[in-house]
Parts: C-alpha cells; sequence; structure tokens
C-alpha cells in the first residue's frame, strides 16, 4: 500500500521546489508510462489503476520497482493532468553533464517559457533524429510534468543540458550559431553549413539582444500571408525539416 | 453603462449551445482585437479595461459600436481566458456557404478535436497565404474561444466551411486529395500535382477510414529519430512549407 509518506513525495513533485529538493519527477498518463518502460531511466515506483491489468501486467514483467494499485479517484488527485486515469511514476532525474556536441548539428533554445512548447520541441527533435538539447537557464525546467507529458514519451530519448549561452558558444566556436529571426535568410534557399548551432528564441521576444548581435548566420521561415508570426515549436519543425531535407540532399 | 443582459449574453457566448443561438462569438485579450478591428467583422460593442486608455482610443477611433469600460476584475470575470486583464468583444459569426475553391491549393481537416490545434493551424494557413479551409462537420467549432485565441488574430483572414467531406470530395473529383498518413510517400520526395486538397486527419485516428481509402495520393514526413507521431499541427506546417517550397521551385 502507498504510504503517507510517498502521497506527500508525489504531491511535492507537483512543484519545481519539490523536484529539485528530491532529484525526483513525475512520469503520468499510459503513453509516457510505457516510453518510460523501456528506457534506462530509474523508476523509485509506479501507482497504477487497479483496473488497468494489462498495462499492470505489462510494467510489472519489465521492472523491479514497486507498484501500488489505487482507484480511478485516487489516481486524479494524485495527477497533474487535468485527465489522468491511469497511473503515473515517481522516477529519478538524470543530471546530464555539460555534454560534448556530438552531430553536426544541435539545437539551442533561448527563453523558452511554455512548458507545451518545449514538451513539443523535444518531441519534434526526437522524431528528427536529434539526441541532445541546449537550454538558456531561463528556459522552462524539463522536468515540468507539463513539459514530459507534451513530449509524448520522446523526453526519455533526449539528452538536455542548461548553461550560459554566451559562454557556451565562445567554448564552442567552431560551430556556427544560426538564430531564426524575422528578417533572416529564406530557409527554402539557404545553404546550411555544415555543422551549426539552430536557436531559436523566446515566444515573445525571441533571441535575446546579446546573443542576436553575435549570431553568425540567421534565418526565417518565409511567410505569405499576413499572421505576424508563428509558434516557436512550428518554427522549430520548419526549420529542422528544411535542415534534414538541405542535409540529405 | 454594461447591462445585466450584456453581462448574460457574454456568458452565454462561453458555450457552444450561446454562441449557435446568437450567431455571435467572443474576440478576447490585446492581440485579438487589434486584429478584429482591422477586419470586416461587425462587432457588437466592446468591453475594455478601464486602464487601458491608448487601446481604447485606437478603438474608438476605428469602430462605432459602443465601448463600455471595466475594471481589470470584471473584465477577468467575463473572459473565458485563464489571464485576460485587456478587454473583449461581442462580434457577429460570418456565415460562408459552402465556397467555391479558388486557389489551387486547400488545406482540408477531417476530425480536428483540439481547439488549440485547431487556432495553430488556422495561424499557419494565414502565415502561408491560404485564405480558405474545409473542415468536416465533426471538426471543433471555428468560434469557440479557445480557437480564436490560438489563432492570434488570424482567425479575421481565413475564411472556412464546415461539409461531409465525402459528398465534397465527389464534388470536386477534379481535385487531387492528398492525405498525411503514416505511410506515405516522402514529402521531401513528392511531386506535388497542380492542385490538390492537402488534408490533416483526427488527433488519435488520423483520416478517417472512408476518406482514407479513397485518397488519390498519400504523403508522409520522413522520421529519423524515434517518436511515433508529430502533433497534427506541427504536421500542417511542414506539409505546407514543403508544398509552398515545390510550388515556388
Amino acid at each position: 500500500m502507498l504510504t503517507n509518506k510517498q502521497i506527500k513525495l508525489i504531491n511535492s513533485l507537483h512543484s519545481k521546489k519539490g523536484r529539485k529538493e528530491n532529484d525526483l519527477f513525475l512520469v503520468e498518463g499510459e503513453k509516457s508510462l510505457l516510453e518510460l518502460i523501456k528506457s534506462d531511466f530509474i523508476v523509485e515506483f509506479f501507482v497504477l489503476n487497479e483496473v488497468e491489468v494489462a498495462l499492470n501486467d505489462q510494467i510489472s514483467l519489465t521492472t523491479n520497482a514497486p507498484v501500488y494499485l489505487l482507484d480511478t479517484e485516487s489516481i486524479q488527485k494524485l495527477s497533474t493532468l487535468v485527465n489522468n486515469q491511469i497511473g503515473l511514476a515517481v522516477v529519478q532525474q538524470k543530471q546530464f553533464s555539460p555534454f560534448k556536441i556530438n552531430d553536426c548539428y544541435t539545437i539551442v533554445l533561448d527563453g523558452i517559457r511554455d512548458p507545451g512548447n518545449l514538451g513539443t520541441i523535444i518531441r519534434i527533435c526526437d522524431w528528427y533524429g536529434f539526441k541532445q538539447l541546449v537550454l538558456s537557464e531561463d528556459c522552462t525546467e524539463f522536468y515540468n510534468p507539463k513539459v514530459i507529458s507534451a513530449t509524448m514519451g520522446s523526453f526519455s530519448r533526449i539528452e538536455f543540458t542548461y548553461v550560459d549561452l554566451g559562454s557556451f558558444f565562445k567554448e564552442h566556436s567552431d560551430i556556427k550559431t544560426i538564430g531564426a529571426v524575422l528578417n533572416g535568410e529564406n530557409i527554402h534557399h539557404y545553404q546550411f553549413p555544415e555543422k551549426g548551432f539552430i536557436i531559436l528564441g523566446n515566444e515573445s521576444n525571441g533571441i535575446r539582444k546579446e546573443l542576436l548581435e553575435n549570431l553568425d548566420e540567421r534565418i526565417t521561415i518565409p511567410s505569405f500571408g499576413s499572421a505576424e508570426s508563428l509558434n516557436v515549436g512550428i518554427s522549430t519543425a520548419i526549420i529542422i525539416d528544411n535542415l534534414k531535407r538541405f542535409l540529405l540532399l
């Protein structure tokens, strides 16, 4: 049976403070749980709906972590999601030390604040085969439950690091910085260099001034209509798709 | 002063039933209001925060509709948005009769249920210069406040019609139906025909079976990683970007 201490722990993981203090985070809902058990994340324990027999079997077969069964109402009460009648897991956070850049291209996020946007971008990176994500220190927290949920399981396949972007770009000055802006080169004609950092900026303000001034290259998604901007998740997807297409030509 | 009847009317427009009965809808928040006054939508009245003097002036100068001023708390209370301290407008719905297809390419949505997704797709259409959107009858309602808000003002520039897609495609059998599926032709290599309907399907189930079986062409966004799918808004953006690039080559 789930102890009061464990219930308290789960509730503490609803907040950033609790996640930081415990070095744990929540994985919620069926899709995310199924991806979780395929990954090498270390799970402290699962809390599943007692009626989800098949899922319970599948999880019990692939993990040694304790599984607690509860009724629908209790699951929903413990969850951060508006609608979660399936279950959740309490999982150890991974800490990636400032990592080696392994690939020719890496996505870099500057000041992304909306958890849904970050989650969407993680999912897009995973779709296009990127393994690493570099985030400015003021980006929203990777382990925020809204981020995890929006990744649709892709959180388990992307390494990430939070850095001071100014210093980071200095350390990697052999790699070109390519920023998404509103008045750059049309990505349909842009000749991507051999290696690069693709930088996407904050939802309202774009890439911060200090970085903007030092960009090596500026790229833009061509507009044919009247909308003033695109959502940053949408922009990331279109730019990565253009990059992948270019690299494979 | 705003009458009780008007307050009741605004509250009724929070629901689909109320919007249908009154043939009205709500436009909320600064960005949407600014786009609204540039459009030819007919506004019944505005309700603005009394502290927003500049916005109030701007709106009063461009419209003959009554403007009522309220305090922040009252605005928030009338709004459907989690955070709206700016104001709202009560606006007449436009009814577009089943329209003539004016452009070579038209975006068609089959069973899109999430208002955020529909709003995002409307914004993307507007960015890429599409003027018309065709929706299956079970798509979410265009005038849902969450849709309007997610369009970031683009709602004012897109005509739409809800149709039975089976009959619609029969009527327009000279135009190829091109569906976004998971096992179609790679859009990076796909030769788009001269004219076409680009069809995006439901968030969970994709394009419905009856339509799927009768598609002329099937296209797919190439995957290079492990994510099982992309969000439908993201997919729409990537496909339209590839289409535009192809047509301009």
